[in-house]
């Protein structure tokens, strides 16, 4: 048997960690190579962090680690949506049945958790501070210098894997290849971090157990808590035009605006207007590509491979379900790496479409429907169909986030129950009308 | 009135040549860099060039600088589609009706003739041999160097233009900044450059002014005149899996290959396996982006903001079209740069995306219905009531080759005909049914 197969990866963040824990268990010599500085050493900022969903998936992939019971213990479970009306009045729709919950995590505090694993792993080095000067993707080989001073050139040999995120570096390099397809297309809507501190006594400012949301159609804002009792908000209005970020140039503007369209959360954000200003206004972008892979020695995961908009909650969730998927695919053919790259690829590319096409049609979803009393009865509808005939119809939001279905498959079994339930529907009126005009006859 | 805004137009191929021309004529200060040598120094490599296909756009603003004449007298006049059947049968299509014909031009000679126009346009300065290091985007500003040395760093200010063609270092820039969208999308297929030399006596081996194509469906040959009587021939293969690229690895299987397929032509190219193996083997991609330009500091132009694929043989056409709006747009705002070019991209985009679909399906009806017979009735349909009939049904490709007919507005007209003409199908057939029905009854 040939000599095992040595991995070079770019990007020390939640995939790049994971994949090199699982690599590292399997008996494969890792190195990872991260331009920012070890999680593991620096004292965590608390509280004003972004936030991000784990859920089944996720969580899934992290009892592979062992590392789930741990993990949950850091999070916040939240088990429903609090929906702010333009008043102030609170509405409540659970995400799922009986206790089912998505679970908020601070992301430095979960990538501190996997680098910790990954460190921890036999056979893994972790570099801390290398910036990548030059990438081979044909040869499998990185030159990287010390990000600080940009010296200390040092070459690393192996299979490429580009875990570094959305701007991946690794895929530029494939980018200007031919037949490297790619597109990148960005939302319309930017979005800007805000905080709600907790209160003077310490206990927090909403109901920390719930997803909030302030729908308002076209823009929306939303907050998510963190560990202390904090929540790091989130505001996603149009870059330009109506109740756009172009128009909201003035403290007077910006507290003008939050006065009417979000006058329940004004007085929970004591550092708003500061918050405004000092924040950035970030884009949100969908990233497709492919091949994810290059002759068994460069690979793309995560992100880097099929970054999505942040709307369903499943970034990291979708990122970690391709570290499950290379690893199955690895043992099965480990003397074969390319054909493994080939599958793994084959499999994942269909479910990350599917996401990326899920996560932005839930913007549609958070922003407008949620606040529909339409929208309501249908969901408590499907909940109810759900409990009756749960091995029949599974509602979509439960199989993307309470189940292990693959998302291509949950979307087209989602299809199919929304032509049954539409014809069923259907003979229901009709059986409705045939009634009525026996009645009247 | 503020002083006039000088032009960096990066790129001095066929569009950046010509906008050079248009926008000195216009009175603006222009300059432009070049990676490549001087064509107007060089010998010209006559015979074995690229070939492009010149149709009604492209003349027309060729007009606009009065090179039209001159520029006709170095191409071949192509009047028909000359269809080689796998048993060499040669049978034609007419292009157009009454001697409409496109114009089959060595891009080498079309782009001296160019930049011989614009280096001879007031105010402008054509630099050669120049490699762009550094492009700021938002100040209007490029740095360059000697492409050869690297030395000689120079630094040029105004507003950038990338006429840098399919692989834009322009674009590249924008590319990096949030919300510009950006997608590459490879064809499966490659192409491969081969030549049919003229005769021993010098004339040509195939009719000179036709189009030849041996279309075999999944894959497809064509040859376009020379003006010495010799052919481009390119051969458009699957890059893999079965007639691909991939399969035709040795001169036995490459000969087998022409042999099977492209009997007739065969004893015409007497470096057939030398040429398949020394030329390369092209990638064709489908470029999108948007917005084409920045804060009135940064334009991009021709294949550099919307690279398609040859099988319309409109890639320049669409390029010199360009031209044409971005110099009328500026005319309308001289002193609003931003706005004309705002005005310029929001024309020409629905163009651009309609005339890139049309050239990928026009790939389908080239290397497979051409050959159908079925396709061979209705084209001959089309032309009879294009004659009967002439202001109200307009051939597609007539539309496209030989009018100025905005391209979005093109397609959009051919898919109303194509449904008028099917419910009038649908008419006559239900009249003679009608009439069957009573002469048997």
């Amino acid at each position: 048997m040939a000599e095992k197969p040595r991995f070079v990866i770019v990007g020390a963040g939640l995939v790049g960690s994971m994949l090199a824990a699982m690599l590292g268990r399997e008996g494969f010599e890792v190195e990872v190579l991260e331009r920012r500085g070890d999680p593991r050493a620096g004292k965590m900022e608390s509280g004003r962090s972004i936030n991000l969903a784990i859920s089944a998936r996720g969580l899934n992939a992290l009892s592979r680690l062992s590392l789930d019971d741990e993990i949950l213990s850091l999070g916040v479970k939240l088990y429903r949506r609090a929906i702010h009306s333009p008043t102030g009045e609170i509405s409540h729709q659970a995400y799922g049945v009986g206790g089912q919950a998505i679970n908020s995590f601070s992301r430095g505090e979960l990538n501190r958790a996997l680098a910790q694993a990954a460190g921890d792993a036999p056979g893994v080095t972790l570099r801390f501070g290398r910036r990548c000067l030059e990438i081979d993707p044909v040869a499998g080989k990185v030159t990287h210098v010390d990000a600080a001073t940009g010296d200390d050139l040092r070459t690393s040999t192996g299979v490429v894997v580009g875990a570094d995120g959305a701007f991946s570096v690794v895929r530029g390099v494939l980018q200007k290849r031919e037949h490297q397809d790619y597109a990148q297309h960005f939302l319309a809507h930017g979005y800007k971090e805000l905080f709600i501190p907790t209160r003077a006594d310490g206990t927090p400012a909403l109901e920390l157990n719930a997803m909030h949301i302030w729908p308002r159609g076209r823009f929306m804002m939303m907050a998510m808590a963190n560990t202390d009792g904090s929540f790091t908000v989130t505001l996603y209005l149009p870059m330009t035009g109506e109740n756009g970020f172009d128009r909201l140039t003035t403290r007077d503007e910006v507290r003008g605006f939050f006065d009417r369209h979000f006058p329940d959360a004004v007085p929970l954000m004591p550092t708003l207007l500061d918050d405004f200003f000092a924040n950035p206004t970030g884009a949100m972008v969908t990233v497709r590509t492919f091949p994810w892979q290059l002759g068994g020695r460069t690979l793309l995961i995560g992100d880097a491979a099929h970054a999505i908009v942040p709307f369903y909650g499943q970034g990291a969730n979708a990122g970690f379900e391709d570290c499950l998927e290379l690893i199955e695919q690895i043992r099965k053919s480990p003397n074969d790496l390319e054909a493994a790259f080939r599958r793994y690829q084959d499999i994942r590319k269909p479910n990350s479409e599917a996401i990326a096409d899920l996560a932005l049609a839930n913007f549609n979803e958070m922003r407008d429907h949620v606040a529909s009393p339409w929208f309501l009865v249908k969901k408590r509808l499907e909940k109810a169909i759900h409990r009756v005939l749960p091995g029949w119809f599974v509602p979509l939001y439960s199989m993307i986030s309470f189940s292990l279905i693959p998302y291509a498959e949950a979307r087209a079994r989602a299809e199919r129950q929304a032509r049954v339930l539409k014809r069923v529907g259907l003979g229901i009126a009709l059986a409705a009308v045939a009634l009525i005009v026996w009645a009247v006859r």
